[in-house]
């Protein structure tokens, strides 16, 4: 049994247009990486974090990667105690997913800690408990895909149930984080309770075609049914120059285009790498314009999630 | 060319739970029969209604048939007239999509006549022009699949985009048609039109859910999938004994049930035929022990939709 374990948990691109609260997919890059390893005492203890710019917890109740560890140690009735090291290598609040990747690096490299690990589904739960202690709602389409890799729908939330989606071969994703920050918890807090049920239809006329066209391979009908008519229109204002980064990554040739999370991070679907590069520039060189830095990842969907890596 | 010529529509189920407004498909049985011929004079005109028990309109401005294919003479700019006969070989207001089934037949066998006939999808706009005139509405989830067959996704109503999917081959439904009434009109007059976000949530993972049953052939959760948390709620009191004839459809071994369209004719999906014969047996015992005589159709989904016969 190893006594200390390294794990990768890549960051990851939920809400996905008008699919808000109930699919998410992984990302190659970027993503944070997490040590574990038994300590002498009891209780789970972060010794330390890097990349954070200071801006993270060390209190063990409050940061996601231990929240998540003591949340599977209590369920396995587990009283040895763990230190933890914490290196962020994502943009925090950026709307990639920065809490769960935490949390599942963190599960991944207990685990493996662990006589009898778990099947990565069985970490889950403790990766959504986590969400709920970071930003108050126990949303799981980032932990999932961070978790599982993938693309991943959250069926049901009560009882939880994911389907993991196979990923069109050419789907290709463009990621621009603007060095802007919102937070999760306040971005909730501006939506409207209420939906008009007109617009509810429009939307899950959009999840069905969403669905439809990653399971048919149709990155046309991926490009139209990524509209959305109810969560972006409350939200878009929260970053500066959302609409012409949108509409620079559509003519650059992008499928579509969203709020990453609950932004200000913006995702880009192109059918190929050249369609996907081409919309990151567009999409930094708009945000440049408005002075706004923005760092550009372009991947495929990771299919690997969580693992443990050295 | 032909003078005469008659074609056949199918009934429809349309809502299927969860995907209120956008999804439907086509059953083998029951249908409705239109014959047309070109008539000497201009216009179109009803000639004769069967089986309607004299509660149709024989107006040519509101009886579905005439409308679809005034509609469709409109957009040629043929100013020929039109005889029509109507056969209707299903019941009234039963939520089987009967006024989209007139239609579909109506507008098959005006396009028969034609010289150059339209693509089946092409006649679509004029069956949802029927459908505005008939209740108000111009859904196209019974329209769509009556004439083309299949399960249809109505993406967008604006623009129109229908989405075929393909049937799983297992997939088997059956309908109880109890011998009540629910107007269309009276239904979608019911509804609350302000939808909690939480709730919208919760049906747009379930649409997803069924369309990714649908494509892969995931028959269980297809049936998870099928739970409808805002409309059924709303209209379910519509139809004496639902959540009995429901719970007996499902111990009977149907994955799921619902309302067809806004009822009162009550659907379920099952895996295999053996398992739509006990839960049609179920449902129409459980009708009758409220005294209320329901005739049960069981099939696959019909693949053919609207065509010409005879």
């Amino acid at each position: 049994m190893q006594s200390s374990v390294r794990a990768f948990a890549p960051a990851t691109v939920s809400n996905l247009g008008c699919a808000f609260d109930i699919l998410g997919f992984a990302l190659e890059q970027p993503g944070d990486e997490v040590r574990v390893r038994w300590a002498d005492s009891s209780g789970v203890r972060i010794s330390s974090i890097q990349g954070d710019g200071d801006r993270l917890p060390a209190d063990s109740d409050r940061n996601t990667a231990s929240v998540a560890a003591q949340a599977l140690l209590r369920h396995l009735d587990c009283n040895r105690g763990l230190e933890i090291d914490l290196v962020k290598r994502m943009p925090l609040g950026s709307g990639l997913g920065s809490s769960a990747a935490s949390a599942a690096a963190a599960l991944t490299a207990v685990n493996a800690l662990l006589e009898k690990p778990l099947p990565p589904q069985g970490l889950l739960p403790f990766a959504v408990e986590a969400e709920r202690a970071a930003c108050g709602a126990g949303h799981a389409d980032n932990a999932a895909p961070s978790l599982l890799g993938g693309i991943v729908l959250i069926r049901s939330y009560d009882p939880l149930e994911v389907v993991p989606l196979p990923s069109p071969p050419r789907l290709w994703c463009t990621v621009a984080a603007p060095a802007i920050e919102v937070r999760t918890e306040e971005a909730r807090g501006l939506l409207s309770q209420q939906v008009p049920l007109e617009k509810a239809v429009s939307q899950w006329g959009n999840v069905a075609g969403l669905i439809a066209g990653i399971l048919q391979c149709d990155y046309a009908l991926i490009g139209r049914s990524l509209e959305d008519v109810i969560i972006e229109p409350q939200r878009a204002h929260l970053v500066p120059g959302y609409h012409e980064v949108k509409q620079a990554a559509l003519e650059a040739g992008a499928l579509g285009c969203g709020l990453s999370g609950s932004g200000p991070s913006t995702f880009a679907l192109s059918s190929g790498e050249k369609a996907a590069r081409r919309a990151g520039e567009a999409m930094q060189h708009r945000f440049g314009r408005r002075g706004i830095e923005a760092a550009v990842f372009v991947s495929q969907v990771n299919q690997r999630g969580a693992h443990v890596v050295g």
